[in-house]
């Protein structure tokens, strides 16, 4: 399945292409998937799981560093820095159009997204009470604003890879932290 | 095909659907378009023509306003907006699945988010020019910056219209270009 993905998008994920690329007869698959629809679940599913079983970056999970720190390792850690970081993210910028024709999984996506800003939004938080980020703007709306920064820059760095290099990634993301602590 | 499009995603347009919503059979449709991957092409230029066509947001044409009132109005012409507005982004962000499985496809993408990124910096250095923002950064940088946030935005909006309703939308828009203003 993520041969299929990774070659082929959601839009060439078919119960028959899963099938020839395991070397199986089509009914296995359906066996244990009955439509193209639940094979879209699982993958998602599957994807979710891998990111949540995955280590948080270590600047994250250190108890003493600040805020601002564990902001930015969160939004680097959402970048296609590396070649798995970007079969990852093209797997989930892809699934956006199975999303958005179907509500179920739009309310899936959405809530994924929500849980990543909630996440970013604390460490906002924790930033301005640090007196890293200023103290005035909501730190839910500074999280809004990063985590649409980091995704409009996952799409721009798929499309075009050599226009978008990860050191090129990164120092857009750290002039993003500094106008964020600018004010 | 647009009905198609807004219904099922570019995972959902095949011949077969397209045939059924013309109430005409797939021969028809595959005397004008051999294949799918003809069908998408034929989709994306057409959006492309739409978008070329329609006109520019006023702040963006005015000759006397400023670079970052011009900024500001392409942003904003960007996002999901209204229902317009919502059915166009929600074809383009389903046509990436699309593009990231086909490097002619993908190429022509990031062509047209280049496009895009050079308009934004063209504002961007007028605005430095004119002091409204500061003149350090690179004028293509903030366009970068600006024109990821945008299409992150667009996501998110797509993903969850309740939570990003036009007003937080326009919210995060202005809050963005204060940030950049600030230095």
């Amino acid at each position: 399945m993520w041969r299929v993905l990774a070659a082929r998008g959601f839009g060439g994920l078919t119960l028959r292409a899963v099938a020839a690329e395991l070397g199986a007869t089509t009914g296995l698959v359906t066996h244990y998937f009955p439509s193209k629809r639940a094979l879209v679940r699982h993958a998602l599913e599957v994807l979710d799981r891998r990111s949540a079983g995955r280590p948080r970056p270590a600047e994250e999970q250190a108890g003493t560093v600040s805020g601002l720190v564990r902001l930015r390792a969160v939004l680097l850690d959402l970048l296609p820095l590396d070649g798995p970081a970007r079969a990852g993210n093209r797997i989930w910028v892809g699934s956006w159009d199975v999303a958005l024709a179907d509500p179920e999984l739009a309310a899936e996506h959405a809530a994924r997204y929500r849980r990543t800003r909630e996440r970013l939004a604390g460490y906002a938080a924790e930033a301005q009470r640090r007196g890293e980020l200023p103290a005035g703007p909501d730190a839910g709306e500074v999280a809004a604003a990063a985590q649409s920064f980091a995704l409009g820059l996952v799409v721009q760095a798929l499309l075009a890879p050599e226009e978008f290099p990860a050191e090129r990634q990164i120092a857009l993301v750290d002039a993003c932290l500094a106008r964020l602590a600018a004010g």
